[in-house]
């Protein structure tokens, strides 16, 4: 890790979380080190965005046989460019993605989805393929529509850029108010050889992803089954994504794909040891990228991940929101203040009609409160645990065999500030 | 009103929402008019809260056949008070309530109720009466134990005090981060005479009430059986603290007691004119003491309404309550910013899987979504409702016969700076 962190003169590694230690068998490479092979990307100022910023993406792989997956929100606003997707393209063959950001295209009704599907023919046209082929993904303000001439000319401008290392470009295209990149390029060694693995990130605000995250884009070269594709990345958002919250506000437009090329000609079959090390090196991936997200959150300054342990799944999963939601647990993370009353309280308001509830919680390792009650601890060790960059709270509830996790940021004047002033 | 506006010297009326228009019947009297015949109450500063502030409060009821009525929290990690009272108490005959402030006396465990036990029996000697006839409420930090001498020795001090005037004090004792006074006394005329109605009540944060509120007290002289003070209470706490949310967050101390003191000599049978005035009259009160508690959020600077019509309860309940507790909305409330793309992405994430949902928006009369999809407005009309101190949205979801409202604060920079810093 460190030696990678010098090669890439100083800047932080991708596996920057504690949380997230990386697969042995995956190398970090630069982050300019390019796409994998048979994918090429351009981002373009198409004039969406007000500031002239890059607003339209084009992502296209220039495979015979491509293999592909995806996830979209389960919101029941979701936005045009999610529902044509679903309904129109054959989403484990997909061989392009036009993306943007500036405009949401939510809330839009029918001319949302006449303005998505006059896009995603032009990207077909510009890409060469069928539109059936081409996904959508959209971010930005809800309620406007598509300005539909600016993203045809966006797309013609962005056909003429493709290249092996237009994922920058593409990356700065999908990005709204994230104040850091969220982008990473590893190479994963298999038994059969490497296979190369690439993603591009936003995230920012309106983040409770179920079913799929804001926006998130992977390639590889490794060749997969449409199915295998499907299998790992539904696992893997899972365990990343639909974990990650920085306001608990579900989008209309959470979209996740993943797009295989096989171009490196590395196979990688069902339930073999290579598909346990790709599923690996996926899980590591999305994970870190959601705990970038959430490090991204509108002003976030720390993060913290809540961990429920108990005999029920439902109740952990209820509890572990809860907490992660709690605008009072969140303003306390960010005073740096060890309020844990405050996560007895969102346990209790999660689980109501349970009273007197045994709940025990500890602090970065530092046992706080047990069955309910408050225990003695070190206050000067928990007082010094709370102003790190990462904290992790640990609830336990009645029983055990049910576990699960949740990332989330503060809630800083920086997210007030950002969302009061957001549309005017 | 603006008669009694002025007779009362400037201040403003205690119905002070275009939402809770007063019934003709009722008639506000000064907020220093004094308790209703039959109770006295105090407050005293006992030494709890650092400050110095008031936090010791003792309200007595001096009836031969009192009848009363409660509600609490439905919180799994309810507070010690609150089980004791629940536990212990004859609900429907109370004579006393001794609250507190600036220990909540939550997360203690068995010391917190043998704690809570010991105050009451000292509050039950102060005011003659029995343990059981005792009502305890405690707000403030939660996890920290309850400084049992001080709380006696404030209940001795208390008790000398005791007065008709004493409704002040004990108000004071009550509150915590609170910024204005929450406390009404009215006259109500009913068919056989005038009684009286006085109310004490705090919020300010962790405000989401299930089943009961912060702390609200409320007296009256009028003569009622129990069952007729509980199914009045029980109805307006429902359409009052439990439609309001400052941060979504359900306390583990939340409690509402009416005591009803009969010294009026006036009557009030049940399914009588009498009642339903009477019902009006604390309706009125308990809703505006609730709108004064949102608009006292933390930080609090404006103040909405959102109301959901739909075919399905749960539908509507959950609407509304997702975007009462969304940190966007609350954002764009606070910057006085129309963005209510939030409020479309609010109930799609409400109901999630039924995409496409035909949702209508409506912000202070101004139609701005319907089916799902933006409409043409009036922009400028609508920049110029969302700048008003209280502004109202109406969502619109398929189907009739369900609805129902939520009231809620805005998301300012005080309320993150109020709770970063609060225990610290």
């Amino acid at each position: 890790m460190s030696e990678l962190h010098e090669v890439a003169g100083g800047l932080q590694p991708f596996f920057r979380s504690r949380w997230v230690p990386p697969p042995a068998h995956v190398r970090e490479l630069e982050v300019d080190a390019g796409l994998p092979a048979g994918f090429r990307a351009a981002g373009v100022a198409a004039g969406i965005k007000h500031s002239g910023n890059p607003d339209v993406g084009l992502l296209v792989c220039e495979s015979e046989g491509p293999a592909s997956a995806a996830r979209f929100t389960a919101s029941g606003t979701a936005a045009a460019p999610v529902l044509l997707s679903l309904e129109r393209c054959r989403l484990g063959a997909l061989r392009a993605v036009l993306a943007n950001s500036g405009c949401a295209n939510a809330a839009t009704g029918a001319r949302g989805l006449e303005d998505a599907a006059k896009t995603q023919g032009a990207a077909a046209l510009a890409a060469g393929v069928e539109p059936s082929e081409v996904a959508l993904a959209s971010t930005g303000s809800i309620s406007h529509h598509l300005p539909v001439e600016a993203v045809i000319k966006g797309i013609l401008e962005a056909r003429a850029r493709l290249s092996r290392d237009g994922d920058g470009d593409f990356q700065r295209a999908i990005e709204t108010t994230d104040a850091f990149e969220k982008r990473a390029s590893l190479e994963v060694q298999l038994t059969s050889g490497p296979v190369r693995l690439s993603a591009q990130c936003k995230g920012a605000g309106m983040i409770s992803p179920r079913f799929a995250t804001m926006l998130c884009f992977v390639e590889t070269d490794a060749q997969l089954a449409a199915e295998t594709a499907d299998l790992l990345l539904g696992v893997c958002v899972k365990r990343s994504f639909e974990r990650a919250s920085v306001d608990g506000q579900l989008s209309t437009n959470d979209t996740a794909i993943l797009m295989c090329s096989g171009a490196s000609g590395v196979s990688i079959a069902p339930e073999s040891e290579d598909e346990l090390r790709f599923g690996e090196a996926l899980d590591a991936l999305l994970r870190q990228l959601a705990i970038m997200v959430v490090a991204d959150g509108e002003g976030a300054g720390r993060i913290a991940r809540v961990i429920v342990r108990g005999g029920r799944a439902q109740s952990v999963e209820a509890v572990a929101r809860a907490v992660a939601n709690s605008p009072l647990v969140k303003a306390a993370l960010h005073g740096g203040d060890p309020n844990w009353g405050r996560i007895v309280q969102s346990a209790g308001a999660a689980l109501p009609g349970t009273a007197p509830l045994a709940v025990d919680v500890a602090i970065d390792g530092i046992p706080v409160c047990a069955g309910g009650a408050a225990i003695r601890y070190d206050e000067a060790a928990l007082a010094q645990a709370v102003q790190g960059a990462e904290v992790e709270y640990e609830v336990g509830l009645p029983g055990d065999g049910a576990e699960t996790e949740v990332f989330f940021s503060d809630l800083s004047h920086e997210y007030v500030t950002v969302n009061a002033e957001y549309t005017t």
